[in-house]
C-alpha cells in the first residue's frame, strides 16, 4: 500500500514543480526532488498532480431519469420526477456505482449524495450505496434526504387557498431514522460517513431542523441541506418565517463550520454576511442551477465576503451528468458576466482550490485532505497531460479547468488505495456496470407528466407568469 | 463509397424509430426498414443516428494558446493575444488538424475556421488550413479573418484624446488579397469554401465591408463578421457610426441569408428585427462569452423573432476546447435563467436542429445538409448509446445534449465519407499530431503580458471601473 510517486507536475506559488511523492500508510508522507522510493514507484512523468476534488452535492439515484425530465423550473420538475416509480435498492446501488466511476474519472475522490430513500426500505437504501461506495473505494458522505412536509408545502401560496396533506413519516419517526443510519452506518475512519440532511426549509419542520442539528451535536456529523435554490423558495420562506430563509436557519442555529448548503442562488447581502460569520459553505451546482433555470448563484460576491464555496455535480435529472470538472469550468466561468470587474473573476487555481480545499472545508475535513501536503490522507488525483484535449502544452491548471478535458484521468487514489489506474478503475467492472445499466432500462421519448398539469396553474400564477 | 447503415435509432416526430439508411455517390437514397444493403453494411444497433452539426464559429490556431490567456475581458484579452509570436505555417496545420478532430469527435462535420492569417503570409496559413481540412475529410468554410484598422481602434474614445496608428495592410490590399485566397482555394464541389470574413465593426472601414460584401455576391460566398461581442462594441458602434452596429451592417448590405454574426450578444429589439427580416444567422458562442465576461446573448429572444441561431466553440484561447457538444449544452441551457417562463426554453430536440439545421442555413446549405434526409448530403454522425454516460437508457437527444458524454462518437462521415470508424479518425494519424502538439509547445506559467497594461488604464476609464 506505500508507494512513491515520481516526477510529478505540482503547483507551487505561481509555478510548477515536478516533485516525487512518497505515501505510507495512506498519508502522504514526503514531498521533494529525488526522494528514496518506498513502496511502489509509480512514474508520473508529463502527468498534473492535484488533490481529489469533492462533488460536493448529488442525489446519485436521479442516474435513472438522466436525459428525461423536461426543460422545467425545480417546482414543476420536481414534480415530474415524482412521477416515477420508486426504484429497487439494487438499482439505487448501480446508480451509486455510476456516480461515483463518474466522479473518479473526473477528478474527484469524495462524493456527498444527499440520498433520496426509497418509502419503506430506507436502512436498505442507504445500505445499497454504502455498499456501492465501499466497494469502488471512493470516500463517502451518505445524507439521506429527509423531510417531515408533503411536496405542496414546497411551493409558495402567493396568497391562494392551499391545503398540504400530511407528509408519509411525522418528525419523530425522521429521527429516530437517522439515528439508526448514524448507528448502522456512520464509520470515519472506514471513509463512510453520514450526515444529517433536511431536505430544505421548503420541505421541513423547525423541529426537524432542531432534531438535526442536535444529532450533528453529539456525533461531529456534517450538516447538508438545499437553501434557497429558487425564487419561489425566497418567496416561500418570507411567507412561512417573515424573514429569510437563512436568518431562520441562523435562529434554528444548523448554520457553522460543518454546514454546507446546496444551491444558495437567492441570497440578499445580509444573508451572504451571516454565511461568512458561522463559516458555512455553499456548494455551487452551476449547471443544474441552469438547467433548472434557478438563476445564478453570486459566487463572487461569496468569495469576497470571505464565505468558502465548492463544487457540485447535483442530482443527474438536473444536470445530467457527473463530470465535476464541467461543474468547476462552469462554475467558474459563469460568473464572468455577473461583474464587469475582471479582478474579480475566478481564475483556474483558485477554481481548483474551491473544488479541492473548499470541498474539504465544507465537510470539517481540511486538516485532512484537500491539498498535497505532508500529514494529509493521500486523496490524489494523476492527469495525463499528452491527452489530445489537453494539449498543445501551455499551463497544466489553465487546460484542465478551461478546456474540456476527456478522459484525462490517469490514475486515482484514495486515503492511499489505488482505485483508478491507467485510466481504468480497478476496483468494480465498469464494463458490467455499463451492461446492467442498459438492460435495466429502455429507451424513452414524449413522456408525459400526471403530476405537472396537477401544479402547473397555481405555480403560473404565483411566479406572475401569463396562463 | 456506398453503404447502409441497418438499425441505427433516429428521431421522427417525437419519438424514434430503427431504420436503414442507403447512401449512394455521397447522398442519401433510402430511408426506410430492412432496406437492400447497398455497398458496405454498417451495423447500427444501439446508435443513434444525427446529421452532423456545425462548429460555426471557431479560429484554429488559437489551439496553441489555450488555458493560456489570463480572466480578462476581450479587449484585454485579445491584448494578451497579440503579444504571442506569430505562428508558423506548420503550426497552423497542426492546429487544423487538432480543431478539426476534436470537432469531429464531437459531432461536428463541418467547421468555419475565423483564420487569423500569419502577417506576410497569408495566402501560406490558407493554404495550411485548406491542407488540414482536406486530409481529415471534415466540410470547411475557410475564412481568413481581415481587418484595415488597428487594434487600439477597437476601443470606444470614451471621450478621451485617443490616437491609433494604421494598420499593416490598407483596404485596397485588403480586398486583392480576398480575392486571390477565393481563386486558389473556393471548391464548393470539394467540400471546401472560402468565406468573406472581415473582423468586426470595431476594426473595419466601410469600404472593407463594401469590398467584401461584393465579393460575397460575385462568387456567391458566405459572410462572416464578429459582431456586438461585448458593451464595449456597443459603445463604439454609437461613437463610429451614431447607430447601432446593426443598423449600419444593414445600410452596408451586408446582411442577409449567406450572413452569419458570431456572438451577438449586445443588440437592442430593434436590431433583432432587422436580423429577422435580413434572414441573418447568429452564431451563438456560450463558452466563449461567459470566458471572456462578454455576457449572455439574448438568444430565446433570437428565437421567438424568427432569427436563425447555431454554434460555435469559438477559438481556443477563448473556449479552451473544440467540444462541440459543451457549446450546444451550455448553449441550451444557459438561457434558462434568462427568462422564467419555461415554455420559452430550448429543448434538447431544438438543440439538435439549431446546431444541425441551424448551421447548414446560416451557410446557405439548408438544401444541401443539416437533416437526415433522401436526396441530402451524407453528413451524418453514430453516437454509441451504451457508452457509460450515456447510460441508463432514457431519452437518446436529451442524453446527448443534457449529460456530458465523453467518446460517445462512434462514426462520422463527411459527404459520404467514412473519417471516423469505431470512435477512431480513420483519415489522420492523431496520435502523430499529439507527438507534434506536444514536442512543439511548452509548459507556460505567470505569464506577464506586455500589451495588456498599456491598454487596460483606458480599458477601466471607459468601462467605468475603478483604478
Amino acid at each position: 500500500m506505500d508507494f512513491t510517486i515520481q516526477n510529478a507536475l505540482v503547483p507551487f506559488d505561481t509555478g510548477y514543480q515536478e516533485v516525487d511523492v512518497q505515501i505510507q500508510a495512506g498519508r502522504i508522507t514526503a514531498i521533494g526532488s529525488s526522494l528514496t522510493v518506498i513502496g511502489t514507484a509509480i512514474e508520473a512523468r508529463n502527468k498534473l498532480l492535484l488533490p481529489g476534488f469533492v462533488n460536493a452535492h448529488t442525489h446519485s439515484s436521479e442516474m435513472w431519469q438522466r436525459g428525461l425530465v423536461h426543460p422545467y423550473p425545480l417546482e414543476l420538475w420536481i414534480g415530474e420526477l415524482y412521477d416515477f416509480v420508486p426504484l429497487e435498492p439494487e438499482q439505487v446501488y448501480l446508480s451509486a456505482l455510476g456516480t461515483a466511476v463518474e466522479t473518479l474519472l473526473t477528478g474527484g475522490t469524495t462524493v456527498v449524495d444527499h440520498l433520496v430513500p426509497i418509502p419503506g426500505l430506507e436502512m436498505e437504501t442507504v445500505a445499497a450505496v454504502e455498499r456501492a461506495y465501499r466497494e469502488v473505494g471512493i470516500r463517502a458522505f451518505v445524507a439521506p434526504l429527509l423531510q417531515d412536509e408533503s411536496l405542496p408545502a414546497s411551493l409558495p401560496s402567493g396568497g391562494y387557498e392551499v391545503s398540504h396533506p400530511p407528509y408519509i413519516r411525522n418528525t419523530a419517526t425522521t429521527l429516530e431514522l437517522i439515528q439508526a443510519v448514524v448507528d448502522q452506518f456512520h464509520r470515519p475512519a472506514e471513509g463512510i460517513f453520514v450526515a444529517t440532511a433536511p431536505t430544505g426549509m421548503q420541505l421541513c419542520s423547525d423541529a426537524l431542523f432542531e432534531g438535526f442539528g442536535a444529532l450533528s451535536d453529539r456525533y461531529n456529523l456534517c450538516r447538508h441541506t438545499h437553501l434557497l435554490e429558487t425564487k419561489a423558495q425566497q418567496m416561500l420562506a418570507q411567507e412561512k418565517y417573515g424573514c429569510s430563509a437563512v436568518e431562520h436557519l441562523k435562529h434554528l442555529n444548523f448554520l457553522g463550520p460543518r454546514t454546507s448548503l446546496a444551491h444558495c442562488v437567492w441570497l440578499t447581502d445580509r444573508d451572504i454576511e451571516i454565511l461568512a460569520e458561522t463559516q458555512s459553505t455553499v456548494v455551487h451546482n452551476p449547471l443544474s442551477n441552469l438547467r433548472l433555470g434557478s438563476g445564478i448563484a453570486p459566487v463572487l460576491k461569496y468569495l469576497q465576503a470571505g464565505v468558502n464555496v465548492s463544487f457540485g455535480c447535483d442530482g443527474s435529472a438536473s444536470n445530467d451528468s457527473q463530470d465535476l470538472l464541467e461543474a468547476i469550468k462552469i462554475g467558474s466561468i459563469l460568473h464572468n458576466v455577473t461583474d464587469l470587474d475582471y479582478r474579480h473573476w475566478i481564475s483556474p487555481r483558485q477554481a481548483v482550490e474551491m473544488a479541492a480545499l473548499g470541498g474539504a472545508k465544507g465537510l470539517g475535513l481540511a486538516d485532512q485532505i484537500g491539498t498535497v501536503e505532508v500529514g494529509k490522507q493521500a486523496d490524489l488525483v494523476l492527469y495525463d497531460l499528452k491527452n489530445l484535449s489537453l494539449l498543445p502544452r501551455t499551463d497544466p491548471i489553465g487546460l484542465l479547468v478551461l478546456g474540456r478535458p476527456t478522459q484525462v484521468v490517469d490514475s486515482v487514489w484514495v486515503r492511499g488505495n489505488r482505485v483508478v489506474a491507467e485510466g481504468q478503475v480497478t476496483t468494480v467492472d465498469v464494463g458490467q456496470l455499463q451492461q446492467q445499466l442498459f438492460e435495466r432500462s429502455q429507451w424513452t421519448y414524449n413522456r408525459q407528466s400526471s403530476s405537472v398539469p396537477q401544479m402547473e396553474a397555481h405555480y403560473r400564477a404565483v411566479m406572475g407568469l401569463p396562463e
